[in-house]
């Protein structure tokens, strides 16, 4: 499935890069669970990080029924967020030809609230696990005053690009012989020892969750 | 120094967080090179990822002159950017009290083009530094085609305010013998190996900025 391309969502810049595609689009997506989200206050535009799942053609948000942003967003309607991923460092022979290797998606949509338990259920478990997979059915239960202060938002993707550098330098051919170092530092973003809480039972085992994480995304 | 609370900058939610003074600010810019500019395309709000540069209290955006975004940012004459850095996963032992560890920042400020040949060439030598320091000496010399092809754009930091979350788990007490893990996963941007361009002379030997930087942000 592609997403159409609409004057609101086609890459100008750099279209050799674009991709439209649906897969694409959910993989670097799911490839990581912050994202950046834009609204207006005050009729200027401002973006916030925020913490999302994707289940199916739709992203979901939560927050503090007090958080101005996510009412503010709702006011709005419609959202746009974007999500990237930094691969590396492309180290050109001149400044001009510097880039970055990156995938990064940006979406618009509809927003709505979800106001049934049910749903807000499987949201917030969608949240957590997005962060560490099949962490949520450990967890102590959420409880009804959790779930009640907590506000559930629903951003349909009704519009997607995706951007995808992933290729060393291109330099100009009459750069080939200049005498500096070119190529690509490869960037990622890991993860360190888990370290647990002072006050965690010692006879507690480390779950396989935690461990498979740290074994996914250590160095 | 420290930046004014207004209703633009001042945080809301999570306050406890909150930061104001410069330092903090710079320091976060400092440690990065993408930020998040947010702008409005057709009344909607927007934000896409963009090397940046800090030089004293502003911060530098470049593209090519066809840019979409940088030519309406001029536009609108004012603009935000936010960073962020994830520094950990934050495991609780209910869902509600998952979080993350994380510094960010998000400026607002006027927007000027820069069209003094100069301080074009301060500024994009600031821009490639800030990706990698001590890069761009070496590198061969800008031409005037690409100086006048590129779109150099100052954000003055005429506001600013900062999140930093570098704690561990704060659970409900009632939660604390509840039997599952709970901790900090840290979390790193690293850099892997330099892998050099293929047409390099295998004569050039590895420059000081591109072994110090691998040394600094490996793992």
């Amino acid at each position: 499935m592609q997403y159409p391309k609409t004057p609101l969502n086609k890459v100008v810049r750099g279209n050799n890069r674009a991709r439209y595609d649906q897969k694409t689009v959910f993989d670097i997506l799911d490839a990581g669970f912050v994202g950046f989200v834009s609204y207006n206050y005050e009729e200027k535009a401002m973006s916030i990080p925020m913490a999302y799942a994707r289940l199916g053609e739709s992203v979901y948000l939560h927050g503090s029924r007090k958080n101005r942003m996510l009412t503010s967003l709702l006011q709005q309607q419609d959202a746009s967020m974007t999500v990237m991923h930094l691969d590396g460092l492309v180290l050109a022979r001149s400044g001009f030809h510097h880039s970055v290797n990156y995938r990064s998606v940006t979406l618009f949509g509809p927003l709505t609230e979800i106001t049934d338990s049910d749903e807000k259920n499987t949201v917030l478990k969608a949240i957590v696990d997005q962060m560490i997979p099949d962490r949520y059915e450990s967890l102590r239960p959420m409880n009804d005053k959790e779930r009640n202060a907590t506000l559930v938002v629903e951003l349909k993707i009704a519009s997607a690009s995706a951007k995808v550098r992933d290729v060393g330098v291109l330099d100009e051919k009459e750069d080939m012989d200049y005498p500096v170092w070119a190529g690509v530092i490869p960037i990622k973003q890991v993860a360190l020892p888990p370290i647990a809480d002072e006050n965690l039972s010692e006879t507690l085992p480390t779950p396989a969750h935690i461990t498979d994480y740290y074994e996914k995304h250590r160095i």
